[in-house]
């Protein structure tokens, strides 16, 4: 038996809680797995006294996580507090400073300093670990990074939020629009009070930014990540994306094309074919395609304590055994700052939904903008006919280019039977 | 960059094949993401002339893969020829004997021998890597062995041969027989000219018993998976299966129960919510209970030259950064030898499916036949009525155990009313 793996926790709420749980719960098991027992012999957090659920134990108490990452007598330091600056960062820079390895499951962070951590993480001959930051329990980050290293990877994409996963599912299942479904999922605890870090797609936004660079040894780029939430998903379009067979989900997706790097968060129309369509509620699921292993898909609970700190194990099992990696599966200063591929060169189909006054000559009209800008038609559809108000329209379009689709809209727009303004979905190929 | 990893492959088909090119196309990628380049210097293989598609280089050739993998200046040697014993094994213990790492595909080998054959690297000090024999492209050895090392596995669940879910699918979508699924596959080569491997579930028990090995800290026990293969699934039990809301799968599935390892091979029927009922054609899949990440669900195609190769050259990698792992998730010396489950102890409910003559009295003999092995039943359905021949009846019970199901069915095979032998399908839980 070695010697034992002394951990310092950062941060003991939901996450740091379980973390601990399972350190305990798994002691023996862990043991045995590492060749060495995993020690926490020392936390942090704002609140000395709250129960936990676990014991600390002999663990030094620090008020400061800061100087816990710089003075605890730690192999390595898991850093649970969040944000995406200030004291997480600090208490990252200041174990690297110190030679010791960090854990964190700090996605903001991560997506916005992930490149200039790593550099100094390897330059100091440490390791900077993030299982627990994407996906909660699946473990994708070493599935990008080991299980799929012999493959190009051409595509990864993931329903990676799982807040809107579950808004999305109880919007179709009970009929209920968005604000409603966002409510009851504020009731169960899966959205926050203020929902826009998840609903607004930037959580998600930060999870992609960080497989696209595992997935491409791309420079982390969340600025480049175009992000669209799913506020203006209506429980009309889902009844419509249904009756044309495909679902709605928020998907985030990433790929090298000839424009550059193109990474998109945004509500997408998946067929009942694709893999991500029948993923539901909280559950989140990555979908990668390699040149070799062809399409691999991952699905687990992405979040919650117990998957976060499977996570964060996980993690700590790598370091106890020294199996070590570079932090994006290249050399930190191998990354490639890639240009940003424009929203606007996106290629692919569009669900197009349009409230119209019920009259002679309007889908000529809306026809005629369409093949104006080129944009090829594949289905139309009417449901329901009123004298009074408006009606839906929706129209699918074949493979256009986002440009071109926007030029479109922008003239259907102006037409001036449009009730309101016209609202697109995009289609996601399989 | 360090040293190259030197590589010796023995057994050039479709696998080594694979493997060669994936090594060749990939070569300035796995570069970068290893530190060092990854070069094939020794190949041996029954025809030297063969032409693989990708050229062998400088590699130099042995006729001999024993004395290649004795002999060859390697690092790594990787055995791709297969067969559980004879030949395979005797090149994996020469390059161990040479303190040479180990990348095999070779499932049979290790099912029965797995246990020794990582006592004798772990002892010198050498890895035994087989990410290829499970499941081809999906990295489900490094997801058990390290994604999940913070769990304790409650149960392992999968769809682990493609020919046989290849088979079934076809069954139910074009409503075909055994045998005409059966020639179908092997026309398209899906399935080998003798397809007892597949068919009888013996692949799948091997992958099983490797993947019991990792998620229990097991002895490799192959001997002890139950096994039962697809040849007695009829159209009509998939028909039934359907109209009750049920997919027949080929499932193996592991779990420590008290009475020691439970490790069966065998058609299940599984409920549509199951996340296997729809892995569908070639796919395999593999669920994993943890307790702290719950459930996570693994995807992709289990063979093939891309997904296998895929697979070896993760394993090569992870020898290239000397990234180092126990064979089975914990030292060999440690791996416990778990008593057997016999199958007359599992407990779950059953579809029981019986060809009866069409007279009053028949139900109510096997109602009584099931109730007096205390057999709970959950419905009966029969479809179709005739005074010439018999007629299907199917019943599913609530959960029991399979002696008191065995003792039941002996009962109802003896009524003079029955036309054939009763057929019974497990249901398994979600």
């Amino acid at each position: 038996m070695n010697a034992p793996l002394r951990i310092a926790i950062a941060g003991l709420g939901t996450v740091g809680a379980g973390t601990l749980a399972a350190l305990a719960q798994n002691r023996e098991l862990l043991a045995r797995r590492c060749g060495r027992t995993l020690d926490v012999v020392a936390v942090s957090a704002r609140k000395r006294t709250k129960d936990r659920g676990t014991p600390l134990g002999l663990a030094q108490w620090f008020d400061d996580p800061v100087a816990m990452a710089r003075d605890a007598a730690a192999d390595v330091v898991v850093e649970l507090i969040g944000g995406s600056d200030g004291v997480a960062k600090a208490v990252i820079e200041a174990a690297i400073a110190r030679g010791r390895h960090v854990v964190t499951a700090n996605k903001a962070l991560l997506a916005i300093h992930g490149a200039e951590l790593a550099l100094k993480a390897e330059t100091a001959g440490v390791a900077l670990q993030y299982e627990a930051a994407i996906a909660g329990g699946i473990p994708i980050v070493k599935a990008l990074r080991e299980g799929l290293a012999g493959n190009r990877v051409e595509r990864i994409s993931g329903i990676l939020n799982g807040t809107c996963n579950y808004i999305l599912t109880d919007m179709r299942e009970h009929g209920r629009e968005f604000a409603a479904a966002l409510a009851d999922a504020q009731r169960l605890g899966y959205a926050e009070a203020d929902p826009a870090t998840d609903v607004d797609g930037i959580d998600a936004a930060h999870k992609l930014a960080l497989l696209a660079s595992l997935a491409f040894g791309a420079r982390v780029d969340f600025g480049g990540v175009y992000q669209e939430g799913i506020r203006r998903v209506t429980r009309l379009d889902i009844e419509f994306a249904d009756a044309l067979g495909y679902r709605i989900k928020l998907v985030g997706s990433a790929r090298l094309t000839e424009h550059g790097l193109e990474q998109r968060v945004h509500p997408c129309m998946v067929t009942r074919d694709n893999p991500l369509a029948h993923v539901e509620g909280v559950v989140n699921a990555v979908v990668a395609e390699g040149d070799f292993a062809g399409t691999t898909e991952y699905e687990g609970r992405g979040a919650g304590a117990g998957p976060t700190a499977s996570a964060v194990v996980a993690d700590l099992v790598d370091i106890a055994l020294g199996r070590r990696s570079f932090t994006f599966g290249v050399p930190a200063s191998e990354l490639k700052a890639q240009p940003r591929a424009p929203i606007e060169r996106h290629r692919g189909a569009y669900y197009l939904r349009l409230m119209v006054a019920d009259r002679p000559g309007v889908i000529a009209d809306v026809a005629a903008a369409l093949r104006d800008q080129d944009v090829s038609m594949e289905s139309m559809l009417q449901r329901g006919r009123s004298a009074q108000s408006t009606v839906p329209v929706v129209i699918t379009t074949h493979v256009t280019e986002e440009a071109a689709m926007s030029k479109a809209l922008a003239a259907i727009a102006r037409l001036d039977s449009m009730g309101e303004p016209p609202r697109t979905i995009r289609i996601e190929p399989v």
